[in-house]
């Protein structure tokens, strides 16, 4: 089905979508999990009124009850084991959550709450008895709880957070007390009102010795009023996800069981004595945390979804939406025709479905490093566990810019109508705003990212220790980072697949994925190379490592987004690597959807070098004339690509009611 | 006052900047009106509050109550005549928007439909008659109107709106009709549950002939009930800005006499005979919205001063919040000495002060063109009028980008506090959302400014007619737009300029503001001249000028973005030079001012080359070395303003009540 499509220019005859079977490609092992979560939110489409219409305090009562209604069907506890009432399924349970971010993000978070970091740290964190005692009741929701880790003083460095969790050994508790307001627990999700368990973080102190942050199973609400030493504070209303209670929490002297403590990695025994099977009290606390991965490989999928969301309407309306007359006939033109339009729309539409197939590699990732062994013990292949969590850091990143540019650009894109909360943008980007911030401020995940690669993973992936990073790497030989970096192999390898070299014809090879992917292979490895040696430098000149470190954090922010964008090209051109071309056996019915991937994936690696093309060229990677090139080969993909915009968003399998948007789809 | 500043490196003494000098400064010749409106602010600054626990239509009439308000001190009539009640001050009514724009934006766009839009058009487009007898009540907010321009249909391309106005001689009425319901009156300001009056843009039909688009004062609402044939339809929540009433309007053959007729430019006589000074009709519908440009000044002065409350919020946050230790000394350290930090909030502070310069530029010709004489006849000098509009226009469009993105930047620079309401952004995003949309469509009003420069203001400015646009550009010689631009001139100039030439050293003469000049002159030049060859090759090859135009639409877009940058970076550099320089007489106690503001100005101008560094690179005019000059000298400009910084916010004179954020700025 070709939408309706510009006359053909140069004899071009665009693809056929076969948008079921490119549905069924994208849905891919989950296509059943994912048809239950868009049956569940076409069932309960009301929500998205609901949450404009009801105030706040109705609003987040219906958004619990709605997460008790989802957990019946099973979507939400995909990820807990079987024998407690879950679904063993760790990839099912992201890409369940992934698809309830086609409807209301009060409603995804809520979930994200109760079941992904309440029910994670439960599992992950806890030990047979807190399961048995605890996650049967919270795969149902009808225990409800919360994640306290994040204080209004500490929330990217949770290494300093200032509660104290003090063993008594007399009487064989835990007293958790908050020292000061930058030590209350802040933005907390579900503790305004529904929580009544908590997973405190707080310094565990053990006769009068510090051993490091832990969790603890707090009760915090006792028959809906605080229990006693608990304090709670509503955060108040937010830009958006009002449907979720965020608040407060101060715990003055509160008293816990010894049980309490989630012991999966220390514990504490009866008479006071601390014991871990990880012996260095840093790299305890990051695999405590590294545990809960599992929130930014959600966090991350959902923003792309909700990304796909306003695509979906703005991709629409520019083919309904006529603006101004542009050729002879009197008849004005529609909006997806204009050039410029094209330009504001399809490369977004192309990164979305790269971002897509990255997500697919890490939720794969995920699932293969949880399931069967959900263990994090020192038996892991650490490297591999590292590598996840910056991949799962940096796909976050990527991933929810790239909704919040996305939303803001298809809602600039609709206009004045693009302003009605009826049309979905107002909710979708107050909702999603703060997918850059939570589950990891994307600044910092990105430095994080850099320094796994600076480090080859030779540290704890959370621990953002900047002096310590600094004299780590030029504690090296700088010579080391640049020969694993391959810079000069790299180099060749560019230009190898210039035909005529660098002086040739400047559009050819522009299609040819081999060079697209050098290049940015080549970007991120010439800029660790050069990261390396600017450290390097700045220590030899006997500079501050901290302000060695601010120096160069532009540098290293920028390492950090060259290596994820490459990530997510290699995620798009495996994938298509895999498919049978167009027409053979097995090609699913999808005649023409290999192509039109192809046109897709070809119009995101070149947006992506087109937008870095100074630094490209300032580093010798592209003449003047093949920039100039690039953007117009961007021009051509994006003509080539207008005709099947609307299948290709139709593919997403959106349920048509979480558009809403009535004057804008129909 | 030097805020918390870093260590200073290298010898660097920073300026000292003197607070209130630099506000009296800021505030020019309008100090006296924006202290008014700070105070009023000030008063009124629980509406702040009210905007979030305020029911829609309960929020709605606290705004209608506080315009009425603000209106009996002066504030808001001042660009009215002063026999009617008003200040007869069409640059301070203006200054007094844009201080408005500290508060709540409901109020600021409520003022600006009332007196603005509604006042504006009655004034501008009416004659002596309408202005008896509607401007003496409008003015004190007795009077409520609505300016009914947009259709659902019909949003930019306003000469083909739907709604009819024909006349009846035998009863000398007009008849007025919404043919369908692209033709209703969509988004309307006021017209949901305040307006009683509104100023209805309809195609006149007299005696069977089209006249164009006309405007008539229609009684809407009488005693509180639709008027008799008018159907009023509330647009429902939207975004933000929900304490303004905006509504749908459709009109069944509804009769107003013929002297609703706002004649100023055109009439009927009694018995049906068509009349106007202007004989072009294009031209008599575009002079007609010429008269209007005020909105679009108003506009970009507010979303300036909406960004320049989030930037100080930002600021002050970030010489208080310490993350992750990066010194020996165990101290965590303050945001704002993160190199990356300087990057994202500093370069936005810069901008944001060219932006204010630039719009003293335009408010003080808006002020020139309307006052004394506010006739819009032939008479005029129509050159400077098209390029009051397209300036107007160029100076809206990056004006209201510039606060979108730095509304954002500065939410996420604020981590999960910036997401709190209470914290601010969440209103100053949603509200300032659809600056870009209203008044004009930024990428509408960039076409528009880029048509001005190819046709050097031939045409009427707002005729977006793209085919008579390309036919014009192709019809002259192109050597006559490419001499007009001077191209090759420009090119010597910016040679000569460098030292040594592009081979000396990269760094030298970075700072100097002819160079910075030229390199932003050429670029617009170069562009211009290209862009016409594109236009001229398009035609030649015969084809379509709706396909031509579209194919070149991103450089039509590039182009004017880049003459109204010139144009910003132009007002930075002729305020400086006409300062005294520090420390002589006359400069105004501020000792380090001058200084400050060449730091500024250093960092916008070469934040603007850096961020378009590579067309530099590709039209010759950057050499890879010179471009990674630019990028060091930015963040060492980053490092020296950094301990201005907060100063620098504090110059703007925000009453601290409009900050609130109690956690983030104290």
């Amino acid at each position: 089905m070709i939408s309706d499509a510009t006359p053909p220019t140069d004899g071009y005859v665009p693809p056929a979508v076969d948008v079921p079977a490119l549905t069924a490609l994208l849905d891919g092992e989950y296509g059943e999990i994912r048809d239950l979560v868009r049956a569940n939110l076409s069932t309960h489409a009301s929500v998205l009124e609901e949450a404009e219409e009801l105030g706040i305090d109705a609003f987040r009562e219906r958004v619990r009850e709605l997460a008790v209604e989802l957990a019946a069907t099973g979507q939400t506890g995909m990820g807990f084991p079987k024998e407690y009432g879950g679904g063993g399924d760790v990839g099912a349970s992201i890409a369940a959550f992934e698809t309830l971010a086609y409807g209301d993000l009060s409603l995804l978070v809520k979930v994200g709450v109760q079941f992904g970091l309440f029910g994670g740290a439960i599992l992950h964190l806890g030990t047979e008895r807190h399961h048995r005692a605890h996650l049967p009741d919270l795969i149902t929701g009808k225990l409800m709880g919360c994640f306290a880790m994040t204080e209004t003083g500490h929330g990217s460095n949770v290494q300093a957070l200032g509660t104290v969790a003090t063993y008594d050994t007399a009487r064989q508790e835990f007293v958790i007390t908050t020292h000061g307001d930058a030590a209350r627990k802040d933005y907390i999700g579900n503790a305004a009102r529904h929580a009544e368990l908590a997973v405190v973080f707080a310094q565990l102190e053990v006769d009068g010795k510090k051993e490091g942050v832990h969790a603890f199973v707090v009760p915090i609400r006792v028959d809906g009023r605080p229990a006693p030493g608990v304090r709670i504070e509503d955060a108040g209303r937010k830009m958006g996800l009002n449907g979720v209670d965020n608040g407060r929490l101060w715990f003055d002297g509160v008293r816990v069981p010894r049980e309490a403590l989630l012991n999966r990695f220390a514990d504490v025994t009866p008479d006071g004595v601390y014991q871990s099977p990880i012996e260095n009290p840093g790299r305890r606390f990051f695999t405590m945390l590294g545990t809960l991965v599992q929130g930014r490989v959600s966090v991350g999928g959902g923003a792309i979804n909700a990304a796909k969301v306003a695509l979906t309407i703005a991709t629409k309306y520019a083919v309904r939406r006529r603006q101004f007359e542009a050729a002879a006939d009197g008849e004005e033109q529609l909006l997806l025709d204009y050039g410029m339009h094209q330009r504001r729309l399809l490369p977004l539409l192309a990164r979305t479905y790269a971002l897509h197939f990255a997500q697919d590699v890490v939720r794969t990732q995920l699932h293969e490093v949880f399931s069967g062994n959900r263990s994090a013990d020192q038996g892991d292949d650490e490297q591999v566990r590292r590598e996840l969590e910056s991949r799962a850091a940096g796909t976050k990143a990527l991933g929810t810019w790239h909704a919040t540019r996305t939303i803001q650009e298809c809602r600039e894109a609709c206009g004045g109508a693009g302003y009605l909360a009826v049309n979905r943008f107002a909710a979708l980007k107050a909702d999603s705003d703060v997918f850059t911030t939570f589950e990891g401020d994307n600044h910092v995940l990105l430095q994080l990212v850099a320094k796994g690669l600076l480090t080859n993973y030779a540290n704890e992936f959370e621990d953002l220790d900047q002096l310590g990073m600094v004299r780590f790497v030029t504690g090296q030989a700088v010579e080391t980072v640049i020969e694993k970096t391959s810079v000069h192999k790299l180099l060749e390898r560019v230009r190898d697949l210039l035909p005529g070299g660098d002086e040739g014809d400047p559009e050819v090879g522009l299609l040819n994925s081999d060079y697209q992917l050098a290049m940015v292979r080549f970007r991120e490895e010439h800029m660790l190379a050069s990261l390396a040696r600017r450290l390097k430098r700045g220590m030899d000149e006997q500079r501050d490592p901290g302000a060695v470190f601010s120096h160069v954090q532009d540098h290293v922010i920028a390492v950090a987004h060259a290596h994820v964008e490459r990530l997510i090209l290699e995620a798009f051109i495996d994938k298509l690597r895999t498919l049978p071309d167009d027409g053979d056996e097995g090609s699913n019915g999808g005649d023409g959807n290999k192509s039109a991937l192809g046109l897709l994936c070809d119009l995101f690696a070149l947006s992506a070098i087109e937008s870095d093309r100074a630094w490209f060229m300032e580093h010798g990677r592209l003449t003047v004339q093949r920039s100039k090139a690039i953007s117009r080969e961007i021009n051509s993909l994006c003509r080539r690509v207008r005709p099947l915009a609307v299948d290709l968003v139709d593919a997403w399998g959106i349920p048509p009611e979480m558009l809403r948007s009535p004057d804008l789809v129909d």
